[in-house]
């Protein structure tokens, strides 16, 4: 989503930090919810790992297609920027002045900037791509690497809460131990994921930890009220 | 994610873009996996809800806690803004400097850009906010709207798919109706999603359903193997 703007320098953290909030929260709730509907733990499991599998590849392919997304549109808002600094140059000038104009700089200081950005083509437009329409160049290989990360991200936050009901035997049991692993789980995560965002992070690990015990509390009530 | 990064202008779509692409895909796709592993549609309903009740709340407040993180973190990045400008302002204005000797301009323009924005702090400091770290202020009421917007979008794209299975009496006959419903919406959602963000809307359509049947042929292929 939007929150780890600041981490633009480790695009890595970021894409973790996606596919291990949901991957720890969605198929904990999930096995939760249906802890209180069957009586069978090899249910949940196979839901679990369903939903495990379909996630991963909704974010991972989500994560590919976005990144894919963002590169093809710097590059057509590129070649136009191109086209209209050689088309209509009097008009992109009239833009950067505009900008510094919102800024308080003087007519003076508008004019002066506009001509002397105009002087190299290539620097112009880069400027114009960041400072008028926001966009930074995207790294080529993000789209892949994000769908890679995202994905087994995802995969790992998932198996972790529901490897309790491999081991136990009961719905019962297994809801009782995938809870403490994923309460254990969920605020080491928020712990770290705060720190990095810069947030505090024990009030960030306790915000994770409840998302998660809500998502399952709901999960499992509206299961029961189903079944 | 980071695809819609151009449409600023409506963070109401974009909130319901990343809310109902992953709520048409993974409640399809757990549905579609767990057709291939048990025999009764209740079950199927049952984990259905729980993940979609889940999915929700952990991407509603999800994004809650993601708008606020931002709304935080400006404020944050604001105050330190002031602290050094008021503290440091030599420091700031080479800053100022280094942005354009970036660009290429000469050390005469640089020298007028940082001098006339000094004259005005408030306008220096969210010249410095945009411009050096990249930060524009975010809505304030943009962390509920999100939360509302994406969990809604998910839930009604959950629901579409699952309403298949409460209509058959079979979880092949569900599998079939809910592929045939979902395909559907999965087309004409990529089509709208497409034609919003810009890029071409039938290819657009194509690559999201594509998405969707890939998650679910993988759900039922696992499903399938672990009953």
């Amino acid at each position: 989503m939007h929150q780890e703007e600041h981490l633009k320098s480790s695009d890595f953290i970021t894409d973790m930090v996606i596919g291990m909030s949901d991957g720890l929260t969605v198929p904990f709730a999930l096995a939760a919810g249906l802890s209180g509907a069957v009586s069978d733990n090899s249910i949940i499991l196979t839901a679990g790992i369903a939903e495990i599998v379909a996630g991963c590849i909704a974010m991972g392919l989500g994560g590919y297609l976005a990144g894919k997304t963002e590169i093809e549109h710097y590059q057509s808002e590129l070649s136009r920027e191109y086209q209209e600094v050689d088309t209509v140059p009097e008009k992109e000038m009239e833009e950067v002045k505009e900008i510094f104009a919102e800024y308080g700089l003087s007519t003076q200081a508008q004019e002066l900037i506009a001509t002397e950005l105009a002087k190299d083509k290539t620097k112009w437009v880069n400027f114009m791509m960041k400072f008028e329409l926001g966009l930074e160049a995207p790294n080529p290989a993000r789209a892949r690497n994000s769908a890679l990360t995202i994905g087994a991200s995802y995969f790992v936050g998932g198996l972790l809460p529901l490897s309790a009901y491999l081991f136990t035997n009961t719905p019962e049991q297994g809801l009782i131990g995938s809870t403490i692993l994923t309460v254990i789980c969920l605020f080491v995560f928020g712990y770290f994921k705060s720190k990095v965002t810069g947030q505090p992070p024990v009030k960030g690990a306790f915000k994770v930890t409840l998302i998660g015990l809500l998502a399952a509390a709901a999960a499992f009530g509206i299961a029961k009220l189903v079944s």
